[in-house]
């Protein structure tokens, strides 16, 4: 049965590809309607981040025989979570775009936690790795957006004019 | 400028409140299809627990002048980010379902760290008390949610017949 949970590894970095592009769009929509210069600068640095994380994640989907065409598909494929969506038409933006984006940080995380344990019982251990590397930066990201709770609220009242 | 600021404080009130009742909605599907006992006593938990934040959210903004009518609206609106709307035709449910609600948590997480702040900003100690009681038990729930995933990678397995 080593096939059929190598098959769910796959699945899993199918779901990753897809979910990584998802997050890109979005942290790039974010990057530019922020308010605040560190958090554009977090967003800016997740951006290049993520675009490591669709690269390290296609290649080992590569690696175990995914076609360049099944690739694309799989970037034009949104996910079960929807995020982002509302962020360009919400009025409070800054702190709208920092929760949806914390909340998508943890949707990451959860999934690569999900992903590196059913690589570890496939024994795939190449992906346990690709897992943890991406892993370890959503964390970082994570955090350095929970610094930003202050600034968000700043921005936001700022652009409704209730700043005191 | 106090009436702005407070004005503000009712808006996160709104938006909260919203927002507990989509994860009500969520919570509620979720808990009949966890495939584990330990997970799905987690989300009843937190379906006690979030009727309790209505309450509470509710309350404060009946304080703050809310009429009843208006809460009812609110109640029925959906939040931006559109999360449990792929739950249920997922195929791989629990881990889905895991990475979802672990995401959902933390927007919450994200949305009363911005209201405590506002509140703070605005004086009004009632709503600082509030997002603050609210906020404890989302962080415990997001712990709680993070020690099932390996409970969700068994769980999903088992349903794709993929269990070794």
């Amino acid at each position: 049965m080593a096939s059929t949970i190598q098959g769910q590894v796959a699945r899993y970095l199918r779901d990753a590809y897809a979910m990584e592009h998802q997050s890109l769009t979005t942290l790039e929509a974010a990057e530019k309607i922020t308010g605040d210069v560190d958090l554009e600068q977090t967003i800016r640095g997740h951006v290049t981040e993520t675009k490591q994380h669709i690269t390290h994640v296609g290649t080992r989907l590569e690696q175990l025989g995914e076609t360049p065409s099944k690739l694309k598909n799989l970037a034009g494929k949104v996910g079960a979570v929807a995020l982002g969506a509302g962020i360009v038409v919400q009025r409070d933006r800054p702190g709208k775009l920092l929760a949806v984006a914390y909340a998508y940080e943890h949707f990451e995380i959860a999934a690569y936690e999900l992903l590196r344990r059913v690589a570890e019982k496939a024994g795939d251990t190449a992906t346990v790795e690709v897992a943890d590397r991406i892993l370890a930066q959503e964390r970082s990201a994570a955090e350095k957006l929970s610094w930003s709770f202050d600034a968000a609220v700043e921005a936001s009242l700022e652009k409704t004019g209730a700043t005191s």
